[in-house]
């Protein structure tokens, strides 16, 4: 493959390069990449923001992490935090820094991720700046959303005995990166090992390139449902659930035999030799939506076309009770779902 | 001092501690800090976002610049971007990734720079992560602001015969960086030393704690100015000018005579050994704004009460020239100004 240092473009051939990359594809988008800020407009009444940021070594590990499912990943981080506000976003500003050990050509996988992401989201990129780093990979990324003050979903706003609901499955995004970093152990000790990754599929496909769930967000939409609370699930499920809680003053009851959990996350905590549970519970960067809504309003709800699942509701007392298969109560405390 | 260890805090003890110190105070800012996204809103027509990141190393260099300094000019970085779009920044989010050798007294240093920044300048902190580094420290800040649309400066709309005009003074940040290097050094090789920086205030102070030129937009305001074209000056003189030039398909002609220099840019740059328009005219980080207007304008502004310099005008053909103090045309050429 070829190889492009960095500095034969230049800092302004790279942000060349990497604006012939992107059109401006919404009307709310006035002025895009160039000039020292990004303009943008809305008829919507509020104006959304959230910010996060992506380290070599801290959030990803290049040596089993494509590039170009990075730069999908960071957008997906991203558009999550707008989404779980029930709102869409529209527009994101990426800064990345990065070290000589680059070329122009890996900086092009970052932002074809990028564009993938902001292609099939409907996302105009707008600003942003790229520098150099000393040692490795850095990535920050702003999302900017519009919506109308009726339509927010709060983290405080939970109602007792609204019924919680969980997006898509749980556990898939923390036994996918166990996967990968044992089969990377196992290449340190023994290089000529081919691991065959197939069987884990998809738990790699849910750490590596994680989908941000417009689709749940569309779904509210449609059947005029604006959720009463609602979170992205980036610590896990445990995590935010007391997110919920403490925001809105309230315990919540949730029910194992109820956790949308597929019958692979079970066999293959067990070849990780790991509790299932920590998984489900504790497993973080799963970007599924974590929602509650009053009882009426989710039974008048037809499921069969979208993976919404319940799995408790929130109580007065402020309990926070996982209820076993077994029957037993266990206490999801403040500090979250501890290994018991 | 004392020192706390980040992790006797924890993430959510280190965001709590972070919120407590900020309040809001725009209307504008319906939500801040602890939900998955920042909501604002505005009366006006458009909104300016802009993004930077300044990482330890590359942009700064924590062995002579305190933390209160460095999370102060984090802010001024990106307000600048807003003001010289001629509109005022509201709203900002911060990102900061820490290795452990911090402790959460410094990561107060950091933050009470940036309390001082947005107290001073009317600014909101909305949003934002913490979290963890391999080596060093990262921060990243996007900053939110608001205009009309009949209000906001462009690159690209500079006019044929537009005086070009520049706030402040010119050189002192470079400057003061290269004094900054070099009382390093001696002291890498001398450590008694203790250096007698007083001399070098002014420049040390410009590169330390630049200071964003919200009064010069101020002043375009009380006198009913929008500036044709705007900029403000990171990466010096000649490069902004360039871009103005290129975005606006203009040449210009600027005149050493009139450049604002200070008499101290030419004896310490004789003591520094560099020449003094190497300085002036490719020092970066002065954060001064870099504009233009109709000549008629120009002369009925009063400019006794603010440091606004006119040091040459826009042309038709697209030369690039300085007229040097002897009367010799020097072109800046596509590159900027090189040695000479």
């Amino acid at each position: 493959m070829k190889r492009t240092e960095i500095n034969e473009l230049g800092e302004f051939g790279i942000i060349n390069r990497i604006n012939s990359k992107f059109r401006k594809n919404h009307k709310t988008t006035i002025l895009g990449i160039g000039d020292d800020a990004a303009i943008t407009n809305t008829d919507k009444e509020l104006i959304l923001t959230s910010s996060d940021m992506l380290i070599e070594g801290i959030h990803f590990d290049l040596s089993y992490t494509p590039l170009k499912h990075l730069g999908y990943k960071l957008v997906m981080v991203n558009l999550s935090d707008i989404f779980s506000m029930n709102c869409y976003p529209n527009h994101i500003l990426i800064n990345l820094a990065i070290s000589n050990k680059f070329s122009v050509e890996a900086i092009d996988e970052i932002y074809d991720g990028i564009k993938y992401a902001c292609d099939e989201y409907n996302i105009d990129l707008v600003g942003g700046d790229t520098s150099s780093s000393i040692s490795g990979l850095i990535m920050s990324c702003t999302v900017i959303g519009y919506g109308d003050k009726k339509q927010i979903s709060y983290r405080d706003k939970a109602k007792v005995d609204d019924i919680i609901c969980v997006s898509g499955n749980l556990g898939r995004a923390y036994l996918g990166l166990l996967v990968l970093q044992r089969e990377k152990n196992k290449f340190i000790h023994d290089p000529k090992n081919q691991p065959d990754l197939s069987k884990y599929k998809k738990v790699i496909e849910k750490q590596l390139r994680p989908k941000a769930r417009k689709d749940i967000i569309d779904f509210f939409n449609s059947n005029k449902i604006i959720p009463n609370s609602m979170i992205d699930i980036s610590d896990g499920l445990s995590s935010e659930l007391l997110h919920i809680s403490n925001s809105s003053d309230l315990g919540f009851k949730i029910f194992e035999e109820k956790l949308p959990i597929e019958s692979e996350i079970y066999s293959l905590s067990k070849e990780l030799n790991i509790d299932y549970m920590e998984a489900v519970l504790s497993g973080g960067e799963e970007y599924e939506l974590l929602f509650s809504m009053p009882l009426d309003k989710f039974e008048n709800l037809n499921l069969d076309k979208i993976d919404i699942t319940p799995i408790g509701h929130f109580t007065k007392n402020k309990k926070r009770i996982l209820v076993q298969k077994d029957g037993k109560n266990i206490d999801l405390n403040t500090k979250g779902w501890i290994h018991f």
